[in-house]
C-alpha cells in the first residue's frame, strides 16, 4: 500500500489532491465541483453562522455523494480592550483623513467564529467524512464528539512540535502547513513567526515523527511542486492559491487581477488584516504600517477597523487596503494555469480562469 | 544530456554536491576532501588577507588536480557613523556590564573583506575551476578579468530578479538560495528579509526564467531533500549545515553541540552578528535585541562589539553571544548523520563527525 493509497484510502477519495477551505473565497460550488472530481473539497465554516453552514451543508449534500471536508476556526475568543482599540484607531487615523472617513463611526465586527456547540451538532446531523480544523484543535469535549460521529478528523501544524501535539490528542491527519501558505497561518503553540519553517524542512521532520498520513500545503504551485512533496513522503497536497483562479472562486476581481500583475516574490506574513499572521500580495496598509504590527489588536478585530478602508478604496479600483492572500507560489500557479488549455469559448477570459474539477483531475495526474 | 550532466560537464566534477562556503568554518582541508570525493569543495575567502589566501590556494593545489571553488564577497564596504556605533554600544551596554566589560574598549574590526584588485591577482594566477560570489558581483572590470582566466563563475539569488540579473551579467551558474540556507543571505537587489521566497517556490521560478544550471541551496537535509529538488528541477545542490558535522569543520564544539541538541523549528535569520540577514540557531541576544534590530550598524562591523560578550560567554560554554549558522533543516541533518554508520573506532565520538569525503560520496548517491 503506498502512501498515496492509505490517505485516499482513509478518507475514501480517488485523488490525494486537498482543496484548501479559504473562508471568504469559496462556497459550497467549488466543494462540490472538487469532490464531484475526486479530489477532497472543503467547506470553510469561520465565516458561517449556523444557518448559513446548515444551508451550505444542503447544497453540498443535495449535489454530491462524495467525500468532502468541512474546516472550522478553533481560536479562543479574545475581545480587544479599549486601550487596544484606541491605539489602532490612531494607527489607522491617518488614512481615515486621507479619504474623509470618520475613524470613530463604529463599524460591524468581521466575525471568525470558532467551533461551538451548535456546529457540533450539524457536524452530527451531516456527518461529513472529513472535519478539519485550523488553530490547533477545540475542546476535548466537542473533539470527542466529531470523532464519535466517524467523521476523520485532521488540522495544521507549522512546527514539528505542533504535528506531534495534534497526533497525541487523536488527529487522524495532520497538515504539514510550510511558511509558504497563503492566508492564515495554523500556529497554535507558538506565535514566533520568526522560526516558521518552510514545507522542504517542516515535511520530512513531520513524516518522521508520526504515524498518520501527512498533508503538504503550503508553495506548491504544479506538477514539479507535487513530484518534490512526493520525493519528500507527503501522503497527499492541499493547495489553496490555485483554487483562487478557479470560476468558483469568490474572490474579487481586484484580487485576481492582483494575483496575475504582481511580480514575483511579493508575498509577506502580515497580522495587520485580522491579528494573526496570514500571508497575502504586498501593498500599500502592508508596507506602511506592517507586515507586521504589535499594536494590531488580537483575531479577529484588527480587521474591523480595515472595513472602510478597504470598501472605499476598492470602489476606486484600489487593493491598498485589502487583504490578497496568496501563497509564495502565485507567480508560478499562475504560470501552470495559464498553460492549460482553455475551452475556445473562455480563450478571451483575461482572468485566467479555470474549472475547478479540471484544475483537480490536472492535479491528480501529477500526483 | 540531463541537467544533471550540464552541471558537472561545465565544471568536470563527477558528482553534482557542492560544499557551501562557510567563512569562518571551513578551509583547504574540507575543500580538499570535497573536490577528492567527486563533488566541489569550496573556499570561503571572505576572512583571508591576501598572503592568507594565497597560503590556501597553495595547499588546495598542492593536495588535489581536481575542480575547486574559491568564493568571494563583494559588498559595498560601508563604514558606520558616529552616531550608529553609539546606538549599538548603548543596545549592547547592559550585556557588557552583566559581566564586567567595559563597553568604550576599542575591539579589533571583525574583517568581511571585498573581493579585490589583488585577490583577483591570484585568481588569474591560480585559476580554480569555479570562482563563486555572495552579495551580488563584484564591478565589470574584475568581473571580465575572473572571466577571461576561464574560470566559471556564479552567484547567489535570493529572488527571480536577482538570478534573471545574474544571467544577464554573465554568471555560467545560478544558485537558488531558499531562505532556509544557515548564514548570510546573498540578497543583493532587495533588502526586505519578509519577501525572501523559499527553495519550493524560488527554485523553480529560476528555472523557468534562466538558461544557465540553476544549484539549489538551502533546507536541503537529506536524500529526501535532494529527491525534492531534483524534482523542481535542480542541476545540483549546495549543503552548508550537513559540512558543518564533518571532522574538516573548523566550527567550535559548543557550535557543534548546539546543531546537536537544540529542538527542532528554532533559527531566524537575524542581523546582529554582521548587519546583514543570515540564519542562525536562536539565542539569547538574537531573542533579546533580534532577531533583526534596525539599530545594528551596517556589514559587517555590526559583530565587533560583540566579540568581547561571545569570547567572554564561550569561556564559560555558553553560546548566548554566539553567532551559530545554520539552516532549518539542522535537525533532519544531524538524523541523517546519525544515521551513517560510523567506523568502529569513532562509534563513541559524541559530536557525531564524520569524514567530509564521505559524505559528499553518500550525498552524491542520492543525486
Amino acid at each position: 500500500m503506498t502512501e498515496t493509497n492509505r490517505l485516499t484510502q482513509l478518507f475514501g477519495i480517488d485523488l490525494p489532491i486537498i482543496q484548501a477551505p479559504m473562508a471568504g473565497a469559496n462556497d459550497a460550488a467549488m466543494v462540490i465541483a472538487v469532490s464531484g472530481a475526486g479530489g477532497l473539497g472543503s467547506l470553510p465554516c469561520a465565516m458561517l453562522d449556523v444557518d448559513g453552514l446548515r444551508q451550505q451543508l444542503e447544497t453540498i449534500t443535495a449535489a454530491t455523494q462524495q467525500p468532502f471536508n468541512v474546516n472550522f476556526f478553533c481560536h479562543k475568543v479574545e475581545r480587544p480592550s479599549p486601550v487596544q482599540d484606541a491605539l489602532w484607531s490612531e494607527a489607522l487615523l491617518p488614512y481615515y483623513k486621507e479619504v474623509g472617513l470618520d475613524v470613530s463611526e463604529p463599524v460591524a465586527g468581521n466575525s471568525r467564529e470558532p467551533f461551538s456547540e451548535a456546529m457540533c451538532e450539524l457536524v452530527e446531523e451531516f456527518k461529513p467524512a472529513v472535519v478539519s480544523f485550523h488553530f490547533g484543535l477545540p475542546e476535548e469535549a466537542l473533539l470527542m464528539r466529531v470523532k464519535a460521529t466517524g467523521c476523520k478528523v485532521m488540522s495544521s501544524a507549522t512546527t514539528l512540535d505542533e504535528a506531534i501535539w495534534l497526533e497525541k490528542k487523536g488527529c487522524d491527519v495532520v497538515i504539514a502547513q510550510g511558511v509558504e501558505a497563503g492566508g492564515h497561518r495554523g500556529m497554535f503553540r507558538t506565535s514566533d513567526v520568526d522560526a516558521q519553517s518552510s514545507l522542504l524542512v517542516l515535511l520530512p521532520q513531520i513524516i518522521d515523527a508520526v504515524n498518520v498520513p501527512v498533508i503538504a500545503a503550503g508553495g506548491i504551485a504544479d506538477r514539479r511542486g507535487i513530484a518534490a512533496v512526493q520525493g519528500l513522503g507527503a501522503s497527499g497536497v492541499q493547495l489553496g492559491t490555485a483554487y483562487l483562479f478557479c470560476h468558483e472562486s469568490l474572490i474579487s476581481d481586484l484580487h485576481r487581477l492582483a494575483l496575475l500583475d504582481t511580480p514575483a516574490d511579493s508575498t509577506a506574513l502580515t497580522n495587520i488584516f485580522s491579528g494573526r499572521p496570514a500571508r497575502g500580495l504586498i501593498n500599500r496598509v502592508m508596507r506602511e504600517i506592517g507586515p507586521i504590527c504589535d499594536s494590531a489588536p488580537p483575531f479577529p478585530a484588527a480587521g474591523t477597523k480595515l472595513t472602510p478602508l478597504k470598501s472605499h478604496h476598492e470602489k476606486n479600483a484600489s487593493t491598498d487596503f485589502s487583504s490578497l492572500w496568496s501563497g509564495e507560489g502565485y507567480a508560478l500557479t499562475r504560470e501552470f494555469i495559464r498553460r492549460i488549455p482553455k475551452p475556445a469559448a473562455s480563450a478571451e477570459d483575461q482572468l485566467c480562469r479555470i474549472d475547478a474539477a479540471r484544475l483537480t483531475i490536472l492535479l491528480g495526474k501529477s500526483f
